[in-house]
């Protein structure tokens, strides 16, 4: 099988060296996989084509890629320009193995239909969990299961930042300079940190679990509001503030939202260490079920990739639950609030922090300004 | 796809509701699967026949039945005659599905043999976590990396019992017996606390993942010894006792044990309610990844037995790693004991308990009497 790798940064080349790494024992399994093309920008080129020669083109040659392979590893991180090239190919019948989770989810329903129309793979699972094999088990479980519920933490760098507060009682902008110096946060972070990142996921996750929705509609709340005195507030008393996605299916629609969520410091997403991501999931005949592991990096998002490239090398995708098209509803909920409301809706102030009665997020989040921090704390929602 | 269950008891019946729940939505994916037969014994064959008339046979049926059916699901509790079944099956080229931890244990390698010899789907993935998707991911993983560990709490009785010891403050035989009251424990509930349920898990998970190793001879503890007094002490510690069954490769081969370990309470094992289980993989890729689910009952099982049917019909299941042999290696740690230890191994005693440096475990479970509990203290040996 001969492939084309498209973008060389992080991901693509995580793949490329465990394709190489694994080539001898992947071969006694599926027919040879051989990287045939590296497409690149005109600058990378120069840059890379010392190391790989002829095998690196721009997307000038794209034609003349497509004609020659059998499957597209597109690892860009651009969506207009990655959608293009996805679309080329399931249009050629080539299979088309993905980690761009912003073109993922802003052109779920196109790709997944071209695949269908043409009868050609279409894989993505390094574009919602990185390293955690989630996308594959969750087709499986979508077709046996009403699936009633996804949710969880998707992004590490989030987790990283609120772990490091809650350990280190330090504030936000500290531990967010410390990250960034580390390398676990990007120097313009607001894609991580205001949820976005997370969001794109959890739509893709509920484009595959549950039905067709508005991605760019779900409500989205990132963490840069959060202070050093909230977080030893909820510590001292066994709580932890955790970003997390989630959605559940209800009669009015599907409730989702990426919001901070605060739970037990000794639940399954309290515990989760470092950058680690973990996506639950909650079908009607197996209960509930969670996949964990690393969210990003170079080796984890690699390994995606190349599950991808062998399950399209050996015919060994389940097929896609068909997705109904259904309508978000607002999500409820108590929350925790670092501003001074009054009125009907607050049940108690506690050191200076309101606790809501039940109330309708969209309402609460009318009532207050940008700048104050609120999160939701757990309830039985996910268990009810 | 015509199918045949085997043995009609709680997953049998799980997987039947299941197809027949999900039987419209299956056969948008698949070809229909229809249940032609049911394989029982006499005695069931009677209290059946009135719901499903024709369709429920005995094993003397079982020729004609193999004439007749693409797919059987095996879902005895037996060793040998569910091996016998599964064999003439695979040789007469029809998949096979089964939840036999028993059976796939004693007969991992004659199975996989025989699939590979006759170019027919084998799956197991109900034998390993009940509800848990964790063979078919492993199945990839082993492919792309090399797996360097499994580990994990395979027992949902197990972790039970150790959750409720822990949360009441109650002694075993009393947890125990509430346990059986309630339908966590059977009766006779030896092969799970004596840990030989988790060893069988434990040895298809290394069997898929790592090497062929002879099951039977992994060093096996279970939790009988354990009383109220040594889960108080470790509490007020901040720690837990967890039946946890673990692999590791080393140069030496496969160090290999199930034994109580005691954890951080605040851990990804310590964490686990109820009955819950988890598989932890570690891959020289990846790096940890874990699944997380309901170890066993009838609806989560028998999702997971629907799981292979449908692998099966859309002939989608990964290729699986070829295993070399490898030798089991002992396990070394440092251990919490309950008996009067003395000598150069106790590197203090604390409260009448002793803890020792870091010691063979064989050489310590020479030194003490089979009354006597003894638990290994988590190190960094998982994460080295």
């Amino acid at each position: 099988m001969k492939i084309a790798i498209i973008g060389f940064g992080t991901v693509g080349r995580g793949a490329y060296d465990i394709l190489k790494d694994r080539k001898e024992i992947l071969a006694q399994y599926t027919e040879p996989i051989e990287v045939s093309y590296i497409v690149v920008t005109e600058r990378s080129k120069a840059r890379l084509a010392e190391q790989f020669g002829d095998t690196v083109v721009t997307g000038a040659d794209y034609d003349r890629v497509l004609d020659e392979v059998d499957l597209i590893a597109e690892a860009t991180g651009d969506t207009e320009s990655a959608f293009d090239y996805m679309k080329r190919a399931l249009e050629k019948k080539i299979a088309v193995v993905t980690a761009n989770k912003a073109a993922v989810s802003a052109h779920y329903r196109e790709l997944v239909e071209l695949a269908e129309k043409n009868d050609t793979p279409f894989l993505c699972e390094a574009a919602v969990g990185g390293g955690i094999p989630v996308l594959t088990p969750l087709r499986g479980l979508a077709l046996q299961n009403e699936i009633r519920g996804v949710r969880g933490i998707l992004n590490g760098t989030c987790n990283y930042l609120l772990n490091a507060m809650y350990d280190d009682g330090a504030d936000y902008a500290e531990v967010l300079a410390q990250c960034q110096e580390m390398g676990y946060a990007e120097q313009d972070p607001t894609d991580d940190v205001e949820g976005f990142d997370t969001r794109r996921k959890l739509h893709i996750l509920i484009e595959m679990a549950m039905g067709a929705i508005d991605g760019d509609a779900i409500p989205t709340r990132g963490i840069a509001e959060i202070d050093g005195d909230i977080v030893g507030y909820l510590k001292a008393r066994n709580k932890k503030i955790k970003l997390v996605a989630s959605a559940t299916k209800t009669a009015r629609g599907i409730e989702a939202v990426v919001e901070p969520l605060i739970v037990d410091a000794d639940s399954a997403l309290g515990v989760l260490p470092l950058a680690i991501n973990q996506v639950q999931v909650k079908g009607h005949w197996v209960g509930d079920v969670a996949f964990t592991g690393p969210g990003a990096g170079k080796e984890p998002t690699g390994n995606a990739v190349v599950a991808d490239i062998v399950t399209a090398a050996t015919k060994s995708d389940l097929p896609l639950l068909r997705r109904e098209s259904l309508p978000l509803a607002g999500v409820r909920g108590r929350y925790f609030v670092a501003y001074p409301l009054e009125g009907d809706i607050v049940d108690r102030i506690d050191d200076g922090y309101a606790i809501t009665k039940e109330i309708e997020r969209e309402r609460l989040s009318e009532l207050l300004p940008d700048t104050a921090f609120f999160a939701r704390i757990e309830g039985d929602e996910w268990n009810r």
